[in-house]
């Protein structure tokens, strides 16, 4: 008997595909399917000019966070944070979020309102309404988040949409999560750095800010196709470049990273590039776009949040695969495989 | 330290409620939220005459199921049927399904298929498009479905619009699925019931029929207050007389129930009145209905649906309370706290 554990990720994805696209209403009657399994979110027709976007990720103890290290604000903040991610990653603006929490009957009325607060520090800034919360019991704890949001259809990014030439971005800092983790996961590290300096790799684990305010000025720019860095980046390669049939070229020597991802790198005797090309959870936005447009989208995005984008490498024909150009710049593969695999 | 066990359901509502409420976007603004946390589903305002509706139901291996009796596909269908009548209950017509699935790595790719083949026969039958599925790896099964649908504003039915004097009514049968859920529980029963006379009662437990093309009815008629019965008859009378302010006076001579059920209960000398009252899972819907109209709304429900609808009481004012008739005439309390509690 063949196991899910068997299977790669790609291909559940492609039997699930199979499976449900028959399920789905037939194109022009209402409530039509625009994008179902297999980009960030979910986009459905409701209006002659509104498409509803959703997504859902959920969230095991143990699995995807250890309460060792992990306060339940940051818990119910990176809960939301992760689905604020994908609706940004299709330029969509999300409105509205439902929780369903699985909880030990032990847990403590506290740690119960710590979680709210904290998704509820990230709903207000980012304009969401929390709608509705199941709380129901088990021995371990499982955070599912719901969100819905709206995008007008002139505005939605999908994965299908890179064209070969096109130049492709990625907003903020790679590998920052990836460090932190390992900063958290190592008892050794503490000794290495302390906490005060790796804070920023802390933070960017604990507390990854979606990029919601960057997605609403790259739906209005001249985006191809858009994906968000929870697998990470060579992940991210990938989901574009099957999606849109393409190839792609990185170069190393232009990835962002935050000082002390390289520091903590050195003094761990960890390689960087694995963390920058391979760590998941960075939340950043890798995108392309055509060259003529890259300056303008760069400064606009500058200009109105903060935020940098930098051009990382390009889009290339199908046939030449995923390239990584690296320090030396000598060429190899990248290879997807490496990244963050939910069965394995 | 207070823990969620020692909170009722109530009071963890209220202060979610409580905490939540404040995250809603002002009345009037885009993405005004109708109804939050509090009834089966929530209720958002999406255009000038439309109304976005969504829920969700999160089930655990061990808690809410238990696969030596339930088949991947009975588990598919049923995790979908809990959100439809949720829909249901609110009036609304669901369109749009994601599914958050956490599953053992040593989980078979033919269980994943038929979990799902299980939810695409309700969802086609229901006109459902299941848009997006994310697979996860956990140590017991979690399932959770989030359903989106629509409603228009003067379809929309909630809890709170109850009125002493109207008439309450439930479709169907009641306790058909505490009575199967105890054959399948009891060793014992096996002898007593074989399983192709219980086959009503476990196929009640197993696949819950939601009320979707009742409440299509409902919604065009003149019901006041509506509920689903997921958690037992008097959790479902207390969640209209709490949101409505009013009592409820239910005469246990009306209550509908198969013989089945009356007849396993004889044989394992176990109360039919317990599972009628506060047996769960039912998925029936509870509605009240001014008396002038009850008549042409069972004809209309039957004649289009073929499902009965039957007057078990009336409305009353709150400070009656909840009241039952018991067989004999003599009056009781109704004690909704020995419904399914979740962290009991």
């Amino acid at each position: 008997m063949v196991k899910i554990k068997d299977c790669s990720e790609e291909e559940l994805v492609r039997r699930l595909h199979d499976m449900l696209g028959t399920s789905m209403p037939q194109q022009g009657s209402e409530g039509k399917v625009v994008c179902g399994v297999g980009d960030d979110a979910a986009v459905m027709e409701t209006g002659p000019d509104r498409y509803l976007v959703s997504s859902c990720d959920m969230m095991i103890e143990g699995r995807h966070f250890d309460l060792s290290y992990t306060h339940p604000r940051d818990l119910g903040y990176k809960a939301l944070a992760i689905n604020l991610s994908d609706m940004a990653a299709m330029g969509a603006t999300a409105r509205w979020a439902m929780v369903s929490l699985a909880i030990p009957a032990e847990t403590t009325l506290h740690f119960w309102e710590d979680f709210y607060r904290g998704m509820l520090e990230l709903a207000r800034e980012a304009g969401v309404a929390v709608v509705g919360g199941d709380t129901t019991s088990s021995s371990t704890i499982v955070v599912d988040v719901f969100v819905m949001g709206e995008v007008f259809p002139q505005q939605l990014i999908c994965r299908f949409s890179a064209s070969k030439g096109d130049c492709i971005l990625v907003t903020g800092e790679l590998g920052s999560s990836a460090a932190g983790l390992y900063w958290f996961q190592e008892a050794s590290m503490r000794g290495i750095m302390e906490k005060s300096r790796a804070n920023p790799l802390i933070q960017a684990h604990l507390r990854p800010v979606p990029r919601y305010r960057e997605a609403a000025v790259l739906r209005n720019s001249r985006v191809g196709a858009m994906i968000d860095l929870s697998d990470g980046l060579a992940a991210g390669l990938r989901g574009i470049c099957a999606a849109s049939n393409t190839g792609a070229r990185v170069d190393y020597n232009l990835l962002p990273y935050r000082p002390e991802a390289e520091l903590l790198a050195e003094k761990a005797g960890h390689s960087l590039q694995d963390w920058l090309l391979y760590g998941g959870e960075d939340y950043e936005l890798l995108f392309t776009v055509p060259q003529q447009y890259v300056d303008s989208l760069k400064q606009s995005l500058e200009v109105e949040t903060g935020t940098p984008a930098v051009v990382i490498g390009e889009v290339t024909g199908p046939e030449k695969g995923m390239i990584l150009i690296n320090k030396s710049g000598a060429e190899s593969v990248i290879d997807p495989g490496r990244c963050y695999r939910h069965f394995t």
